[in-house]
């Protein structure tokens, strides 16, 4: 069976190259810009992928929605398997593309939608079969990641930290997809998607930033709680519902998620018969998200093709989940809500007491609206 | 596919329930033992077994060489595929299994034998696929894991620990094949086997003990260094050979591994495109590691029954990787190693130059026979 790689930037590059190396048959990539070394591989015609019956397996690591969307849609109506790097097509799609796949008798598979080089979705899609899981959560974004971890490591502050990994290629021009949390709701959305074998949607994620965490923060935190802060997602599972949410965490120091430093990721799975299992490695980058992109077609070339099942409807209420915040604002807070307060330099730090995910991310909006610097951050036990 | 399990004890009774509970048709349990809970599943006479042409798969978790090995080469031989919990067996007689197999056009797996219930093996022999294998190490052992937890949180003395893993069933009545590194030994032969296409076998691993690990040790290590101790195995490409070898380990505090409590374990591999990918879960109990067996057995019920190509011939060689160690013992230690050293209360400290593994393997010997406490420690940068 042969490839078509749809986009030769960092991903599909970084794909190329693996595939290449170890004996894979990469017939054709897709892509506008010239790219002298691909020779006759090379086109700028998807009709040309889509009309060659050499090609069983089609991955696309262009991006975005569109043009990504309608050539997947042609491909899999083409009856050629996909796989896809993109995390924003997979989050939006999921339900039509997965119809579309079993209506035409092929696969879909998106491992480096999630964690860029860490087999997670493969291994939480291995996990169900046999097990019921009963939360995920993660540090899926490494740009936040690396941010915190310098903040705490070097005592810096948010603005000169974001500036540094701006620098380095970490973070974007425009950071707010990372720092206001919409990249590690889409990877939650999929990762409790394919944990609960449902259809979660970005909107219903519930998301708060961590564009406020100052120093102050971390030396209250670090200091006073002896704790350390990450960002988040959480998908977990309830009596007879799911919550699903982002926001920035308090762990323990000697948790392991305290201890992932700089831009790595680590995810985690909680199931009734295996226990917790994490996974570590590289969330991006060209040869690790390549590797991910890759062994995915790998699987598929060896025939492992399978779909999973239809989905089940699951409600999603983050009202059925109760934990504890930290609270750092110039504003009050209810004393219904506070367990334990401080009070330092005219700055209120409250621990509060088990309230609903959804009740705090409501009270974090309107404290905003009177403090905009202030901060929250939920206790991960 | 129709499924056996020989062997009804804490593995392959969490293999039955994980397996029956989702629909997968385990037709026999082969045990000696009378459960009256399996009902007509349960036979004592593995006859039944091979002669019954709806099994096709053997899973097998009765430990030890026999009649383990004689099992299972007979379903081999009758076109069964084979799914082992065995790290022994699979120690010893991998070549041959796979040759069996490969000759009877079936498969052989055997990820549970290392790591519980992580998938470990599973996705080290995914990775290989389209990555090439520079390092495995890990934490493999949750007994010596929890002692040296223990030891370093309560401030407790190996013996008490000891006794207290031993109480809780963490232990053996004679611990030797955890503490003296056997147990690990295994486990990294066959880890180091797969990362590297090859076959390893116990004997070609150089141990080192944790038996003599003291709070003197603890001490130093926490108090002076700012490191931590764990017991890990080790299996290192180097340029035209590989080095195998089980000993404990200094570890920065902020490592993964040093944040690995209890008996959980922590396993990775690092690859030349994926990077460094990490796996953490239980390595051991009832329902982890009956999940990662039922998993391998779906994998194969699912058509999954692919096996690898032979194997490469490797090199093994210990005097060809150089590491730093700590070295406490009464004895002298030729100053030609030493980098730095400290006397406190008669007992030597010492911090090594970089020195060959074999080098020092041979030298903590020659040192235990003049000082029966003494203990090393690999550094890990």
């Amino acid at each position: 069976m042969k490839i078509a790689i749809l986009g030769y930037g960092i991903v599909g590059s970084g794909a190329y190259e693996v595939l290449t190396k170890h004996g894979l048959d990469v017939k054709r990539v897709l892509d506008i810009r010239p790219h002298d070394e691909l020779g006759e591989v090379l086109t700028s015609d998807y009709n040309v992928i889509l009309n060659d019956d050499e090609i069983g397996v089609v991955a696309e690591a262009i991006g975005g929605l569109e043009p990504a969307h309608t050539f997947v849609v042609k491909a899999l109506k083409a009856k050629k398997h996909v796989v896809s790097s993109n995390k924003h097509l997979i989050c939006e799609y999921y339900e039509e593309l997965h119809a579309l796949a079993k209506e035409n008798g092929v696969t879909i598979r998106f491992t480096s939608s999630v964690g860029g080089g860490i087999p997670w979705l493969y291994n939480l899609k291995r996990s169900i079969r046999i097990d019921e899981i009963t939360k995920v959560m993660g540090i899926m974004n490494g740009t936040t990641n690396f941010i915190l971890d310098s903040m705490i490591s070097n005592g810096s502050d948010f603005e000169s930290v974001l500036k540094e990994a701006q620098a380095l290629g970490y973070a974007e021009a425009n950071p707010s997809a990372d720092i206001d949390g919409l990249d590690v709701a889409r990877k939650t959305a999929i990762s409790s998607s394919i944990a609960f074998n449902t259809i979660i949607k970005e909107e219903n994620v519930s998301v708060f930033s961590m564009r406020n965490v100052s120093k102050a923060d971390i030396d209250y935190v670090t200091k006073r709680l002896g704790k350390t802060v990450r960002y988040m997602g959480f998908g977990v599972k309830n009596k007879d519902s799911v919550s699903v949410f982002v926001e920035p965490v308090l762990l323990c120091m000697s948790s392991l998620e305290a201890n992932v430093n700089k831009n790595f990721n680590l995810i985690s799975l909680f199931g009734n018969s295996v226990g917790r299992l994490s996974y570590f490695g590289q969330g991006a980058g060209k040869y690790p998200t390549g590797n991910a992109l890759a062994q995915d077609v790998c699987d598929i070339v060896n025939g492992d093709t399978k779909l999973i099942d239809d989905f089940k409807a699951v409600k999603i209420d983050n009202g059925a989940l109760k934990r504890k915040y930290y609270v750092r604002t110039l504003s009050c807070i209810d004393s219904k809500y506070v367990d334990k307060k401080d009070v330092i330099d005219g700055v209120n730090y409250v621990l509060t007491k088990a309230l609903e995910v959804s009740l705090m991310h409501e009270l974090a909006k309107s404290i905003k609206e009177s403090d905009p610097t202030s901060f929250i951050a939920g206790i991960e036990e």
